[in-house]
């Protein structure tokens, strides 16, 4: 078994949020169609344009470690939007797809989050100051979509309720 | 299809969340023996009492809902508890091995706050107090996992540097 260093944890953990990346991108569409609240669609759309821009930042992290950018397949991404997809055809129809949209779009940005941290404090102990600005960067667009999100859903489950 | 109202779709929610605590029991004993630092082991174990704790206070709601306790399969849990299975497999004997746990248990706990963030505010919205509340204890509790390892990860990482 090779001795892992925290440059290499760093790099594998890069390549598994390329590839998150690359899935929310994949699995974005289908939830912006199946959604019905205008705000909620747009926010979508948003998270989209935000998550290209957050793959060009990868790929401009890889270049400075001297790395082709490569994707190591994300399991817990991979989980999170095969329960998005199971839910969103539970709820087919429902007053409350909209409610549980927000709910997997959350489990998405949690994610991301929690990955983006680690990876944002592995780089600071390496002193890699520049990865760590452009991570810290992608980690604020997270909690902004995130709380973007909870507001949006704050005003549409009192409609789920009343349609229920 | 059926129409799914919001009380559904928070039962379907507890349930999904009630099979990620019990996975999570099954999990954090190995993560536990895998762990090299006093402090992280210390911390996991500590997880595994919260969430024994957690689990009962799920039990306690779905008692005030008239339901019995049950679970549904978390894919999104399954998923991130396998990638943390392939992580500890990686980095078996790395310096890096403590720092790779605490980025899966961090996945783990932010799986969490999405999830219980989502069904705490339709507990609100359905004007089911008590409910709310044992959610929002849990809410805390899972903040406060995430802040602690955290802390942990500052500390180990230079560590790991330094004899990687």
């Amino acid at each position: 078994m090779a001795m892992k260093s925290l440059d290499t944890l760093l790099l594998d953990e890069l390549k598994d949020l390329y590839d998150a990346e690359h899935q929310i991108t994949e699995a974005l569409p289908m939830l912006m169609d199946a959604a019905s609240d205008r705000r909620l669609k747009s926010a979508l759309q948003e998270h989209l344009r935000v998550t290209g821009r957050q793959i060009k930042r990868l790929d401009q992290i890889f270049q400075q470690l001297g790395k082709e950018p490569s994707r190591k397949l994300c399991k817990g991404m991979q989980g999170i939007i095969k329960e998005g997809q199971s839910m969103m055809k539970e709820g087919e129809g429902s007053p409350t797809l909209d409610a549980a949209l927000i709910a997997s779009a959350q489990k998405v940005e949690h994610y991301e989050i929690a990955s983006y941290g680690s990876v944002r404090t592995w780089a600071d102990q390496l002193g890699l100051r520049d990865i760590s600005d452009l991570l810290q960067q992608t980690l604020d667009e997270e909690g902004q979509t995130d709380h973007h999100l909870t507001s949006i859903a704050k005003e549409i489950n009192p409609k789920a309720q009343q349609q229920a």
